[in-house]
């Protein structure tokens, strides 16, 4: 029975029908509704907040979380499309672009990769609905991507990776760990408190042993998880 | 040059010829063995820094770090194996078994996945080279492996699961968020610091909607990486 009362509240959520920030009903809203006792509201009340859909403040009842992205690591998305996938409308803000006449070494799965000279390093920071979500820094090579840099860098890369360069992705290698943020990476999330943040270590390929660009992003691990599928 | 250098003395490190807590070779060590400039020099302890494999101590070197464990996330792969593949000894320790007559309700990639009751709750502490790694809460249907506490809960669940009751996993679902340790997890990984933890929440399947087991972890971020690949 409690298993369909936490259902049709977390669909209600999930539909944005109870949006972020709305008070879910309470435990005696819950008796009266479902007609249940004391003991199974309050566990679907448990259920809820341990799943992470609500938070409970004291005294004043249960609240809806805000959203948390979910991104699945094993498909090659870009964030935009990631974003829209869930409703969230995505902009970027370039804060640095560099040309490095030095080869950049990037540890991914253990093993040392190399994009060679000269690369072009740019750091991104990406919001979904006006909030900050990742920042991202790239290293990409202009020995697939010449004068790379001309192009408006707060479009999607992938976008003129494929349009401008005619290059296709064909596999992404990733290392994903906690970390915790740093002065600079809170500056730029407007955060104050101490949040945990994912470390994205990773390289791109356009081809066999074709490295198109390395990356190193944080993104931010209260808005943020990973979803991955293991088979045999 | 200077990626040539930092790969030898990564190879070492990853040889073990250097091991962790050993120092690796000075600025002017570097100079003198390589005969390069003390510009190249310092660009080759900081890559080596920055790639996470040795740590700066002011005044008195640099030092190779800890083991960091890698676990490929898109691979169906046990803990066991996992650490004998990386050459560290793995040891588990059940902290508590219980068996619940509620159904348990598991959100992963956004989807809620039921266990039905019977289920059999256990947490194991599981080690490598006697340092604690991670925790895990495993909710294994009784319903597919009926009297399952009546075996040693400390061996191989998967050895469990495929000798015992001849079930093979099909799939594995799972969700990698970062967060801050509690103090129960604290005091298990016997840490005072605090350090960032990944939590997986994931759900195991025997068949096309067979659910063998829910998992909640929490995985020592200072000893972890989880890596992932993505293709089209």
């Amino acid at each position: 029975m409690y298993v369909t009362i936490v259902n049709s509240i977390i669909d209600r959520i999930q539909k944005r029908e109870l949006e972020p920030g709305e008070k879910i009903p309470s435990e005696n809203e819950i008796i009266r509704e479902y007609n249940v006792s004391n003991t199974t509201a309050r566990k679907v009340l448990q259920e809820i907040e341990g799943g992470g859909w609500a938070v409970k403040v004291r005294g004043k009842g249960t609240f809806v979380k805000d959203f948390v992205v979910e991104r699945a690591a094993t498909k090659i998305l870009s964030f935009t499309k990631n974003m829209r996938d869930q409703g969230l409308a995505p902009t970027t803000k370039l804060l640095k672009k560099e040309l490095l006449d030095t080869d950049v070494l990037i540890t991914v799965s253990g093993k040392r990769y190399t994009i060679r000279k000269p690369v072009c390093k740019i750091q991104r920071l990406r919001f979904a609905n006006d909030i900050p979500m990742m920042v991202e820094t790239r290293y990409i090579s202009q020995l697939y991507c010449p004068d790379i840099m001309k192009f408006n860098l707060e479009d999607s890369l992938y976008d003129i990776y494929q349009q401008e360069y005619h290059l296709s992705i064909t596999k992404i290698e990733q290392d994903l760990s906690a970390v915790f943020l740093n002065e600079e990476s809170k500056i730029n999330f407007k955060v104050k408190d101490d949040i945990p943040g994912i470390k994205v270590d990773g390289v791109t390929f356009c081809g066999k042993d074709m490295i198109l660009e390395g990356e190193e992003s944080i993104y931010r691990g209260d808005k943020y998880k990973f979803s991955v599928q293991a088979v045999p």
